[in-house]
């Protein structure tokens, strides 16, 4: 009898392998499912049931995947906008017995109305449930966001705040396993730590603390959470089912010379490497990305229609980064180059280059007509930015760049450096010949002592 | 930040790898270390802590083996017999910080004096701590046996109870980590799960659930435990501290024509095979002990000073048996015999069977003047057996196998068989010529509704 | 530039990965095609080609499976018997080039009439080719049978003999790499070694060694050599091409208590433990085939429509034994059992056993009407056995037992005792109770010195 | 019965496991021996002797140390110069038997004094040896250098020639087996195949096929090689046995704030992730080192008794760095910093960074008072460069560094970049504040048709 957690970083997504008697049930599962049949092999379990505990928008639900290899049933709590595909639909109070262990379903709507909270209760002990798995309804330190219908969203934040108090009422005595841990697109308050037990959220969880509804409902209306383009294409396929997604993919490795060529008829390169090797030498007109950074912007800069070529050290990588790709559903991607810059050059290829400047040389060129673009998210700009910089937000600047000249010069900046990359090689490709980074960014120009805007 | 849990199957040992920040700390660390340090290099930590909850008495500590490797300091509670020459010995509120998270360390003596139990605090959340290790102090369903200071039984447990309660005051929003699972030696009643919280355990652990200091000393008193005479080798070398386990032995394999002179030499022959195989064949003279039962019952039948050689399968299977072994302090085994008994005979060596039977037989047989040997815990024994069955605990039969005529005819049982196999091959070894093993035992005979007696 | 040999054990089949400048070719690749692919990844390389040297008889043939996921094309030499539906036919002089390396097709008749052999250049010491692929024609040791043909056996050994001039003619200072090692039933003398030149096999492998065509054709047409009943199954799949081996297959585990039932409604359990374990309990009426049996057996024994039921220690075993069934086309394999014969017994279910009796014994018991049956193939039994024993050959004990009665007594016997247990158990499933196995049989007998039948 | 190859890339060293009946020896061990360790227990082989072909001089012997692990007993040839501590000295026809095998000593002196080559004749097909172990003596389409006795470098010559007259002679059927692959510093003209017999060198080696001593000899001694320092320590070393590899090492990662004050207290800063990210930026002061050039020049550019801090991408890039290091005597790594340069820039430390420029770029500095510095091998310089490029081998940059002043601009140069990079790095680190990397170097220049000098 068992729990085992499974993370997927870059998503910050955790999906849950739960085990008794070489039963198993896996609990919101990931699309590449190797993942649960070796567990299930390791363990000899056949996996019997999965559940979702809601419509998925940040990522490809496995569990149609893994139903059909496995022969398991899918369970779903009621969705309000129609039936998903492949699932089962539960309601309050259904129960699915593995070995000597209990799941209940409790319907918490809210973050999303099909939201769906199990609980897990030992039946040698059981005065009240042991665990409970609150998907994106309950996170370690933070509470799932409620923007997902914005016509009713007091409506949905109390419908939230309900489902809080239900998992009080029920679960007071359980360890927590959520859907997300920190860095998830679905929550920014969530702890680093990813063990948790209800009371001690009850504790320390700002919004687990709050006891009056309508306190609760204003203090969500007013969050600020971005919803990428490729949400919509998740709960599409999250209805249907996403097909399986092939682990050997990429047989064919492109040439140098054939680059060009591709991106003229249409394909998208995609350097995925760190992005100081990006900064040191790159294939022209390629876009960088490096591969932490997929699943949280690939949906905004590109389409899940883009045919990709990815830009790797080697083959590894870009298969790494391909499966990123691939968890939100970018499927379109069949060639990969192992680049080494230096023998491209020596080939006679072109390569580019993009300046790394520091604080003081920032500082320099913005007297010469430098525009400095931060690419923050607007709850990271706002609290505190450099005099004069614009923003874009890195995630709307395939929206926005029309506002920008290409013929101006451009210094990108964020946080530290990377997003900056990532919107420089976006405009370099675009195009824009005069961009540099501003390695160290905001960090770098606090720590000069350089002024700074902070509205309060 | 996280938790990671190393399962021990043989001693249904927990050990915890607890990170936060690229530090660790490591708690109850085996001998065989390699994982904590592949752990740690998966997750690019450096382990600074290692924590003792208490002096073992069932496996050989591994803190000062990768105290050494990493260069960490080792932490341990107060003894009272002495000083763990490897260690720092710690008190109560002694406090380790490791990234975003402190270790409190809180004094709860009972199970031995020197028990400590671990809070957890994270940092940012630090309303209470959110997890505790508990070491043998409180388990999932069970707490720590109290019988390890025989003159001052009543004395320790009521320790243990005041300990207990200090656990529910200081930790009742915390997820539990205990120093065992389900099968440990160190409790009976502990639940397969291995995952709980405070606030559980106070709702359904019978013995937390009680609130009366004097009913919990009787019921302690009470309790009936086994201590194999190996324990006091491990409580020496978990004082001194015991040395690496190298796990590139056995670099000698030997032939079938050494074997019996290596016995006769003082060597012990232990067969680690699946018990279907020792009754099917096996090599004369050889004991019989199962990988899964090495931990539990080869401090009982052999001793530390023993010179085995293994008999097994294959090399792997051999070096399985030899880790399981080294974890409870066996370390003579350098040679082992990958076995094959059809090409044993036909290179004209000697081979041996014991015949399994099966209820039916076992009555007939009963008739005919053989003796009916039950080797179960008196636990089990006393609340059901079968008429004139005689018990020896296997545990007991080194000890007692003079009281056994060899001239008599024995069928071994316990509940299935398995713990047959060993009391009837270590007979057959120590001479008994006429031995069968009742396989399915005490089950098959109840499933026939054969009689019984069941004191109450 | 390497060539990696992949030996697949239990068919003693020997494929090859051939790889330069980031292309590949593999040579008579298995079913399992998984190893390829993985040394493809490793090595950063697309397979572009996939060579089989002749139409396998003895395994399933991977290549339309690799070809399919790998997208790249298959060559087979000119088949005289139709077409293989997924290959191209290619002949003498046929070139693949592979970064700098040049294979290069010569047709080898013998074996069978498609056979080739492919020479290996490198382009840069292009004097002679460094290395031979020489599928079943030449093996280490040995070359290839020659009794597919019955009606042509003179004709076709003419050709092997044909064949074998042209590769010393050709290929005389490289490398060979045969399609089998010692142990497959192509050949019988073949070396344990799986290295060698052809220049060395001129030198040492007897039949190379003749320079009289007739001399030659004479020698092999008085080869013995066994045809199993599913080599026509194989051919006729690798005609067609076989469909890919599903590794996740078994997701079914059955319960003691289904095993009987499923028996009555014409599954066919196997068990595939060491026989030692089946000697010492097993499940009534099934049938013994360890794993490394598997190969050799299985498709004399059952039948490639039987659905079967693997009996097994536990579910790696089971799909390790499953994948071995599954190389040789049997794919009815959905349940396993995950016996442990001591909880069977306990839980109220029937067991068998055998008796393993020594030469002693045996001697002993043919005084007592007990027969003896050996089941060696003829060319083991012929030059050495014992009197009075009766000899069937394990592979056609299926279609010769009804020349037995279920009333009397049978101990069998082989070289060793593990080929007698097979046999034994076949006859126990089939209602045959008084059944022994004779451990270390022949062997063992001799080692006694005991009297034997040596005709010669 | 097996001969498994192991390549150990960046030295482009060949180490062998040769087994038969269950016992092994291994030829010419690397220090980090537990790829030998896994291949005994995955094939259940006693490892009972190491061969050394005789003492290397650009790699770690891993002879003492896999031998007090398995407790073997090495081998070498005669040795002129003293005693090889841990070996005992064998001579022509000494013989080893392994199962069925034997191997046999043929001394062949030429490339170093104790060369020696081993037979390898299968005892059941033992016309003449099917293998043979050459070391550095022959190689695929080379054979070894003869330039380590400079004062009679005719002499060894003549001996290498004699001995390869006797490989020819007992050994012309047989497979080579070589101690180095393509890259090896011990010889240019290898090939990139690893496999090969006598027979085929004899048809297209160069230096195989020339029949006449006096013209060998010729040949020889007008070869160019360059002897990195370190082979000195290699030879000390390689007599005395070097200590074993502790595969645990670099417990601890350093912070950016230390880097700066370890540099100033005598450390050494290697950066070894790949060129590009160099460029992009780096730790001020660190030199440039990726991991597939360590064993080519670290033991030029540093010595054994610099300590070393490793900087790379995270702890796995700089682990794998320290084991390239440790194969050739740098031990002294304690220390990493996993770097990511945004974060290393945003808490406000300082990062370099190095333009890469183009051909037309460098064609545009060379008219501005810029230097190019080629540090190609001499081999590579003289047949073609540029002109006005100034020559300084890469190896040789640390000795020469003084003939160029830091008042100098500095374009370095190579093939490609990367030797260019190393060169770069070790400029700006030593004080030199203009240096760009010319990136495609002589490729891309003679791509653009740019005139060179070629003096033929």
């Amino acid at each position: 009898m068992f729990i085992q957690t499974i993370k997927t970083s870059g998503l910050a997504h955790l999906s849950y392998f739960v085990a008794s008697g070489n039963k198993a049930v896996v609990i919101d599962p990931r699309r590449d499912i190797d993942i649960y049949l070796d567990i299930a092999k390791e363990n000899e379990c056949d996996i019997t049931h999965i559940i979702e505990t809601h419509r998925n928008e940040d990522l490809i639900s496995g569990a149609p995947i893994l139903s059909e290899f496995v022969n398991a049933e899918v369970l779903h709590g009621p969705n309000a906008d129609g039936e998903v595909l492949y699932a089962t639909t539960v309601k309050e109070g259904h129960q699915v017995r593995i070995g000597n262990l209990t799941l209940e379903v409790i319907e918490t709507p809210g973050h999303t109305k099909d939201s769906i909270c199990i609980l897990v209760f030992d039946n040698d002990f059981d005065q009240g449930p042991v665990g409970i798995f609150t998907g994106d309804t309950l996170f370690v330190g933070d509470v799932g966001r409620t923007d997902f219908y914005p016509e009713e969203s007091e409506h949905v934040a109390g419908l939230l705040y309900d489902s809080l108090q239900k998992i009080k009422a029920k679960a007071a005595a359980s360890i927590i396993y959520p859907a997300h841990g920190a860095g998830s697109v679905c929550g920014d308050g969530m702890a680093e730590r990813e063990f948790s037990t209800v009371q001690h959220e009850i504790m320390n969880n700002p919004l687990m603390g709050i006891n009056e509804r309508e306190e609760f409902i204003q203090q969500k209306i007013t969050e600020h959470h971005y919803q990428p383009p490729y949400f919509s294409d998740m709960e599409r396929l999250n209805m249907q089912g996403a097909p399986a997604y092939a682990t050997f993919q990429m047989t064919s490795s492109v040439q140098v010379e054939q680059l060009e060529n591709m991106r003229q008829q249409g394909y998208v390169l995609i350097d995925v490497r760190p992005i100081e090797s990006y900064l040191g030498a790159h294939i022209p007109n390629s876009c960088c990305l490096p591969i932490d950074m997929i699943t949280a912007y690939a949906g905004w800069l590109f389409s899940l229609n883009d045919k990709l070529v990815i830009i790797a050290d080697d083959q590894n990588m870009a298969r790494y980064a391909a499966l990123h790709f691939a968890r939100i559903g970018f499927d379109n991607i069949e060639h990969y180059f192992s680049t080494n810059m230096a023998m491209v050059a020596a080939k006679g290829s072109c390569f580019s280059t993009i300046d790394a400047v520091n604080a003081e040389q920032v500082k320099q060129l913005l007297k010469d007509d430098w525009h400095l673009l931060d690419v923050r998210k607007i709850t990271e700009y706002e609290p505190i930015h450099i005099e004069g910089s614009e923003h874009i937000f890195l995630g709307h600047l395939a929206d926005k760049i029309s506002a920008l000249s290409p013929d101006d010069k451009f210094i990108t900046m964020c946080a530290s450096g990377i997003r900056a990359t990532v919107a420089a090689a976006y405009l370099q490709a675009k195009g824009y010949n005069n961009v540099k980074v501003f390695l160290g960014s905001i960090g770098a120009w606090q720590s000069k002592n350089y002024p700074v805007i902070k509205p309060n």
